[in-house]
């Protein structure tokens, strides 16, 4: 058996814990300066404030400043911070772990490299100067409480090296934990990124019709499949334009669906459905950032420069362009439908 | 303003007739001689029996024995039959109309031809020895009743001449109701006719929760996703195995979504995924023999075939081939999970 160090307590981090500790690892889950309040009541009696749940028996708690020997005896560290935390996660836990220790992270999004976009793991060994540093990552569709609940969940682990993934594969997999692993770091990194931006499109559906019809009507399933229809064709180029295989989008797809029906993004894909401006929606929902609402600026922003020298069509991306309008430009929804089909 | 003449009175062939009428043709809905319930009260008072709603002012409605010369002065035969219904078309419709009168069909299947799967298009040609025939269909999500509702629906129009699409493409696109023109006929068709049997597959994991949990129970999305991911999956290889262009999956993911959500195929779905064998589901859903079965039987027995030559692996649908054990080799429902990511 294992050290299994997790480091981000946030749910998908925290769900990590349960086919670890199911397979008999030692597990440490840490908190960012963000979670003391997770770390707090976990240390209490075991139980998580965000996933709802009681953590299994035998997984330690431990405040991010309890962190620095940890990573030393550890043969695995699962990094959990959601995309606003990779700078946090790249400076004080990247930054220096020993050489050796694999990193498995649980982050989606991309990072704009000037006219490029990249993955995370690009992005954090860029950022601390590690190359050799091994980092990867996992995509798919998992709802982490869905996860912690052991209920069947098939995702993919991506990295440089076969080897790495099929170790860390056997680690982590369970009865319930089905992984695929692949070397197609960007392919997987892409499809995870954008299915946040694009299940915010289908969403727009759901409120649409409630505009129409009233709150709490039944759902129009044509206009969302045909929004889905759209957001998979769009991945699927934006997945080859990254230089991935465009093979992956059925991974994205998977996952936009189960993003589709869970929690905040499809709720403020429904609000501006509904007609509230990005601004409103955002008040109704605390102010709270998105990633999907971060994923659709930092791509459509690289496409604009990309177009510009003749590398990209921003024609290609009529759903992903009329979301970033949304957010940034205050724009009406008005779904681009001949734009999809011409 | 062009004559259009609908053959079948099913669900799908009638909401056609919505957008046609829009357009401003005129429009003749033509039963088969299953239809005859159907075209005796549209007659009375034009109301759709199993449509459900009242067809547009305008619309004239026939007895198949009825059909002879409305052929003569059609511009475009739209086929409504289901697929059980195909020789029945072939032998009594594309046999006999003018050579240069266009078709567009929303039957959805593929057929087996000896060790191969050929589109209907395909299929009906070789069945009247008409290989000059302009054989067009429709692909992609659309539930009957909200086209026929006017909801915003985005669908592909295949068929072997641009030419042909595009002026089709103009009689029938309105404002809700868009249309992508391809010649990607095996590959929208493949992408079609699979979505049902992968609909079923999908479903098995809300009957699967409510096994568990009981009926009524919130759906579990990580395993339906799981399935979802693992459908397109084997969909985008299908499509390429008969010779489509991959790139049509993103179509069969938005079709996916749609019928997933949409009356009899989750309903049996649910039912075996609850423990019911094939035989007991069938009661319940009293008798009615789906387009997901048969298609999951043409296809796989296509596969096995292929695979004594060495030219396909079923080895990689293990879903479809789950899907095809359950209902014909009355197996209990056991996801392989551990096939979908080796």
């Amino acid at each position: 058996m294992s050290v299994i160090t997790i480091v981000g307590a946030g749910m998908m981090g925290s769900a990590m814990a349960i086919p670890a500790a199911d397979n008999g690892h030692s597990v440490r889950l840490v908190g960012t300066p963000l979670d003391r309040e997770i770390i707090s009541r976990l240390k209490e009696d075991g139980y998580h404030l965000t996933l709802k749940r009681n953590m299994p028996e035998g997984v330690l708690f431990f405040y991010a400043e309890e962190m620095g020997e940890l990573l030393d005896d550890t043969d695995l560290l699962i990094g959990g911070v959601s995309s606003f935390g990779v700078d946090w996660f790249a400076d004080n836990v990247a930054a220096v772990i020993p050489e050796e220790l694999p990193v498995l992270s649980v982050t989606k999004g991309l990072a704009a490299d000037g006219e490029r976009l990249i993955s995370f793991p690009d992005y954090i060994r860029r950022r601390t100067g590690r190359q050799t540093l091994s980092l990867n990552a996992v995509g798919g569709p998992c709802i982490s409480f869905e996860l912690a609940d052991r209920h069947h969940t098939a995702v993919a682990f991506c990295g440089d090296s076969m080897e790495t993934l099929e170790k860390i594969k056997k680690m982590l997999e369970t009865e319930y934990y089905h992984i695929k692993p692949t070397t197609d770091v960007i392919g997987v990194e892409t499809a995870v990124a954008m299915k946040n931006a694009y299940a915010l499109g289908v969403s727009l559906a759901i409120g649409m019709a409630e505009r129409k019809n009233g709150e709490g009507c039944p759902e129009e399933y044509n206009p969302e499949a045909g929004l889905f229809y759209q957001s998979v064709k769009e991945m699927l180029k934006l997945i080859r334009l990254n230089g991935g295989d465009g093979d992956i989008a059925a991974l994205g797809a998977g996952d936009l669906y189960v993003t589709v029906f869970g929690g905040r993004t499809r709720r403020i894909g429904t609000l501006l459905g509904r007609g509230l401006t990005y601004a409103q929606a955002r008040e109704v929902l605390d102010g709270v950032t998105l990633e999907s609402v971060a994923i659709s600026a930092v791509v459509s922003d690289v496409l604009r420069e990309l177009e510009k020298k003749g590398a990209a069509s921003t024609e290609d991306f009529p759903l992903l362009m009329h979301i970033d309008s949304i957010i940034r430009g205050g724009a009406e929804v008005q779904i681009p439908w001949k734009a999809f089909v011409d």
